[in-house]
């Protein structure tokens, strides 16, 4: 590619390495392994895993960078004609599964992809966002992390933050059981408008926001007591979690369909989680809360 | 429909009713609860579920019998041109997932579709089968399985029994993990050659035989002990199970694509489930042997 990529790449690298130090450090207790990983096709990544945290039961960091003959179709939403074009793609995306479960779930991605569409025309956008998960709410940090999240978005066009809030309301939506996955925040994809160096600076934009706007959580929540019963409303949780990522997720197909390392997708299935049949929980209590207000796609800043 | 739809239906029914009497009454502490459900475009079930059981951690065995305007294309491997058409669809669905990791999980499956192509013309199929999805293999378990099953495919043609596990192990392949689901079984679709009857015939057949190839493993392994060691790699298989079912299963999918009771259908999925990151059994354990030798398609009967 002759756009800038390199610098792109060495931003998502910087990027990962910031995340890994930020995280282990939260936790205190375990560190990131680094696992470095090469595909057939083209290219390769290097997976960053943390386990059995004090903090953080599972985690992962991944940064890849692939290309191959042929774009599969889960890549791109607005560009079909572009499947099966030769494609590069470069991304760094995150998922953090806390052990209390006060503390929310939390998934970050920023990508690049190129494709050539001809041997003189090349096409490249950008795609990402980031999207919170709790198991038990507070509407102060669905405040903070919204607020965060338009903070990131303010220097690049009126109305973004809501345009890609919607977005993700719209994306984190289990159809099978009418549901959100969890309380939003930004998602966006084939981003390509007002050149390469102004859509670059939005990714890092967002990118550098994400643990600004999940920390503070961690910190605030990560201490709290909680019970056995709390605990198992999380693993039950987390089923719905495992359900989005195998039938609706566009990353986890893409990696899938374009044979990607399989344990680097799907590190992003929690650690533990539990199945039970026709589960709800009881009116008036804290978890039939989660689903009548958090579960409900609102605006969560005051204008 | 003018075909003996009712004597399908009532064999189901009765199906279902035998299923649950045995399991519970293998199982000696839990049973069953009966869930009857009601479908908005047409049609309902029956889901019976078991729930921390002695035996069985969970288990369904359901009944459906559901209609619509617009056949899913799930439904029919053979047929795609039927995707779209009115339909009609009948059949149990049966998992199972025992507490003892040395129990296997088993799946079983027996259905009949129905479809109208014109106002004349209407297209009958028969599908089903069943599969084994061991942790810690036994041969003797795994020949008594597929002897069972080829007994119940004997009467209606030769080869018929290596057909079926052919397809089985066709079908129950985790593409991404290039990984057999388990041991594999009968797996059949699209099935009307000579006359509804003889059809229907060979469905009692394998049904009848499922609980035949089934429960004698149950009660051989039930009581053996087991470490906690033992039972982490089965929720670690657990899994692929859920992956399995989330990402290929044709009777999954079609459920969720057409509306379908939502928990009747992912009743089948493990009631604690771990995902570890890359995880390797050490060589030369009885972990590794399921790797190794059981989940590798083979023929498990001498001629």
């Amino acid at each position: 590619m002759n756009l800038s990529t390199e610098t792109v790449k060495d931003y998502l690298i910087d990027l990962q390495a910031r995340l890994c130090q930020q995280f282990a450090s939260e936790d205190g207790q375990a560190d990131f392994i680094i696992d470095p990983w090469q595909r057939a096709e083209g290219g390769g990544g290097c997976s960053r895993v943390i386990c059995n945290g004090a903090v953080f039961e599972k985690g992962g960091v991944n940064f890849s960078h692939v290309m191959g003959e042929c774009l599969p179709a889960a890549a791109t939403q607005q560009r079909p004609e572009l499947a099966g074009c030769p494609f590069e793609a470069m991304g760094v995306s995150v998922v953090m599964h806390p052990l209390n479960p006060y503390v929310p779930t939390s998934h970050m991605n920023v990508r690049l992809f190129c494709a050539k569409k001809s041997t003189t025309e090349q096409v490249w956008w950008f795609g990402g966002g980031y999207d919170l998960t709790p198991y038990y709410g507070f509407d102060e940090d669905c405040q903070h992390w919204h607020k965060t999240a338009k903070k990131a978005c303010g220097p690049f066009g009126k109305n973004l933050y809501e345009q890609y809030k919607q977005q993700c309301d719209d994306y984190f939506y289990l159809k099978h059981r009418q549901e959100p996955r969890g309380i939003g925040g930004l998602f966006f994809d084939d981003v390509n408008d007002g050149g390469f160096d102004r859509c670059f600076q939005l990714l890092c934009s967002i990118g550098d926001s994400y643990s600004e706007a999940y920390l503070p959580l961690v910190q605030r929540r990560k201490q709290l007591a909680y019970t056995d019963q709390q605990r198992q409303f999380q693993l039950f949780r987390r089923g719905r979690y495992v359900e989005f990522n195998l039938l609706y997720d566009r990353g986890t197909l893409f990696g899938l369909q374009s044979g990607g390392r399989t344990e680097s997708i799907l590190m992003s299935l929690p650690p533990l989680v539990r199945w039970d049949y026709d589960y709800t929980p009881p009116a008036g209590s804290e978890e039939a809360k989660l689903y009548q207000h958090y579960l409900k796609p609102q605006t969560w800043l005051s204008t």
